[in-house]
């Protein structure tokens, strides 16, 4: 099986790249050009058994929502509906991140409940089967690591992050800045630093990455580039460890894409308002524009609780600079396992805060829908404004539990409408 | 009485000066001077029976809760429930926006059940009287404009929206753009604009502007200049007519100043995420630096039911970039008048928001909160981190619904807790 990026080379406009362009906007030729110099990956497709995802330049923002058992609460059930729930609350794409129970089993469901496409990090798996096989994760061996990566391509993986970047120069760098003020945060990461420093030796994942790009291809499953030195605290955002590291991705990334292999580029964590541009023209300068995975970002540590909302601002900035796909942050971020309504929560917001960025990424692409909205707006029409709302059915309900005397306005002004009101004096000066 | 603005022009640090000072971590002289050139003003304090408040440059961003009745919904122990969850929440000044029912009442009970700062917009209440009086509010006449600002004060309203900038030339430049893809959605200034239409005459309140001065001067009640033609939609952001309103109400703010009276300047409203620091830029250079309210800002016209996400991400940005005053937005904004959790929901989105505009344009200041929380996070201190968090009881609900086996991590990643691994590995290692 040839991958989209070998495909658009040879100028062959495939199935998922046909869909693509459709739901896009954006004509297949342009589209195949992206995808050739790597600029645009496309996730899932029919090998997937999935829908095919567009993630990448000139393309909407796209959201990932992530989920997953942990060791403390096993139940797939649970797993498969917050998986639907996802994706009916508009998630592009989702994370199958489970740690505990039986993990091959819960990926095969939780791949079989959605028709998003889905991704892993098979790190996990692999630390947790040297766990149970000799007691500790130290002891994965290079065979058991990439035996797990190509099982969970062979399930339909569409995306897989994958920690290749953390090698021993970039630990040194760590080491020698001292450790920092909000640790490490990436459960990949962290683990793999434990494993180089126990074991005294390279990442194996760095040192053999062509037999990494080499199973990913056979599946044409995405790589995406682990960000596992990222900042989880605003103070250690854009350190020396995590650009190290991004230097290294950024250079795996070139390698994987002359290898043919569809590869992305992920980043952070937790960074301030106005470091956000800056990590997102690092990273598609060093990639040589290779799409960009941003996890949240966080735009402060103070606000647990209501992290979907920390999320959602720098959703929005991240998506107004560029950045690609942006993993959604439920509210239950650094306290718990999210449920079900955390995992909606956190895709409303982040899908709201994805299209703000788009309104300036996308220009009229994006903003036509928010014109099409101000008209209805001006004119009163409701049944228009619910259609054209990102969440409609949720606004109607609001509406609905606080229904006004006349049906024109809300009850929020009441018969005091300025809408109503300016729109008597200019009828005759509407010109759209 | 003297009003701050002349107090801190005679070097004397008045009460409310201290009591600023204090809670924001600035000395005495520089507040003082700040408040002497009008770059920072102080609502409320002893004259208006509430805490004082500081508003403006070198201050943490400022979060107004706006409530009040509609003439749908009238229910006076419905408001201040909602005044006081609303400070209870965190909110900082709260605005009395009361159009239906005896609005006199309506006022004094809300300004009675809180101790913040309470604002109002009086043409509301006298277009109302208005209509009662003479059955149309373009029969408003200036006697009655000024007696019930005159009232408002007299009752201890700390701060008032005054729409002085929608003058004659103002409505021409609106009328020569075309009318607006969204309407005119500032009801004072929709009726305004009403109102000089049917007149034929200039705006009472730009045209004899010292007399609002006077009034306001006499009770220090701060001057904040309304934005009557805010844009209500992205696509309206930043058009002529805005701006021409900006452009007067910047140099009624100079002549305020002068007088002796304190002074902001209000802005929109909807505005893209790429238009928000140039919206700053504008207000503080035109004006010689004026404290500025926005109104939001709200960066898509389709969130509906999310507008308190679509809010805090312009309220993140604007208080980065230079805001002082930020209003909240309620899930029900644009649908409903919003009830108790609409308004609990508003205040902590827009004060989370608030806050990561406060990292950059404050640095450590507002930084150092940040700082300490992540090094609770790291070391797994979770007493510590519901301390720093804005809303910990919040955040300690949400871990303990799912607590895990162990007390040290969450059940988020249950034992495979990258914080803790990472921890055993770089003891020898932490510096603070």
């Amino acid at each position: 099986m040839k991958t989209q990026i070998e495909q658009a080379r040879e100028g062959y406009i495939s199935e998922e790249m046909q869909a693509v362009s459709q739901s896009e906007i954006i004509e297949q030729g342009i589209l195949c050009g992206k995808i050739a110099e790597g600029t645009v990956v496309i996730i899932g497709g029919k090998h997937h058994g999935s829908q095919a995802v567009g993630v990448g330049e000139g393309l909407a923002s796209k959201v990932n929502a992530s989920i997953g058992t942990s060791t403390d609460i096993i139940d797939i059930g649970l797993e498969k509906e917050k998986a639907r729930a996802a994706q009916e609350s508009g998630a592009d794409t989702l994370m199958e991140l489970s740690v505990g129970g039986d993990l091959d089993m819960i990926r095969r469901e939780v791949i079989a409940a959605t028709s998003l496409p889905v991704g892993t990090v098979p790190l996990y798996q692999a630390f947790r089967e040297a766990t149970d096989k000799y007691g500790d994760p130290n002891k994965l061996t290079e065979e058991l690591l990439f035996d797990v990566i190509e099982r969970q391509c062979a399930d339909g993986v569409a995306f897989m992050a994958i920690h290749c970047g953390i090698n021993l120069y970039t630990v040194e760098r760590l080491n020698k800045q001292g450790y920092r003020y909000g640790g490490l945060v990436s459960k990949g990461g962290a683990t793999m630093v434990g494993w180089m420093l126990s074991n005294q030796r390279e990442n194996p994942l760095y040192e053999k990455f062509d037999r990494v790009v080499e199973i990913l291809k056979k599946y044409d499953t995405v790589l995406s580039l682990g960000n596992g030195l990222r900042a989880g605290a605003i103070a250690d955002s854009l350190d020396r460890a995590q650009i190290q590291e991004l230097i290294i991705n950024c250079e795996l990334s070139e390698d994987a894409r002359k290898m043919g292999c569809q590869v992305m580029v992920e980043g952070p964590g937790h960074v301030p308002l106005d470091e956000i541009e800056t990590s997102i023209i690092l990273e598609k300068k060093m990639s040589g524009g290779a799409p960009y995975y941003m996890l949240g970002p966080l735009v402060t540590d103070v606000g647990a609780g209501y992290d979907h909302i920390t999320a959602a601002i720098g959703i929005a900035s991240s998506s107004r600079y560029g950045a690609d796909l942006l993993c959604y942050i439920t509210p239950a971020e650094h306290l718990a396992l999210p449920n079900v309504e955390d995992v909606i929560t956190g895709v409303k917001a982040a899908k709201v805060a994805a299209h703000a960025g788009d309104i300036v990424k996308l220009r009229g692409l994006a903003g036509k829908r928010d014109l099409a909205m101000s008209l209805a707006r001006r004119d009163l029409n409701w049944n228009k404004q619910f259609e054209l709302a990102l969440y409609g059915k949720d606004a109607r309900c609001i509406r609905d539990s606080r229904m006004p005397g006349s049906e024109h306005h809300c009850t929020m002004c009441g018969d005091f409408c300025a809408l109503e009101n300016a729109n008597k004096h200019f009828k005759g000066k509407v010109k759209v």
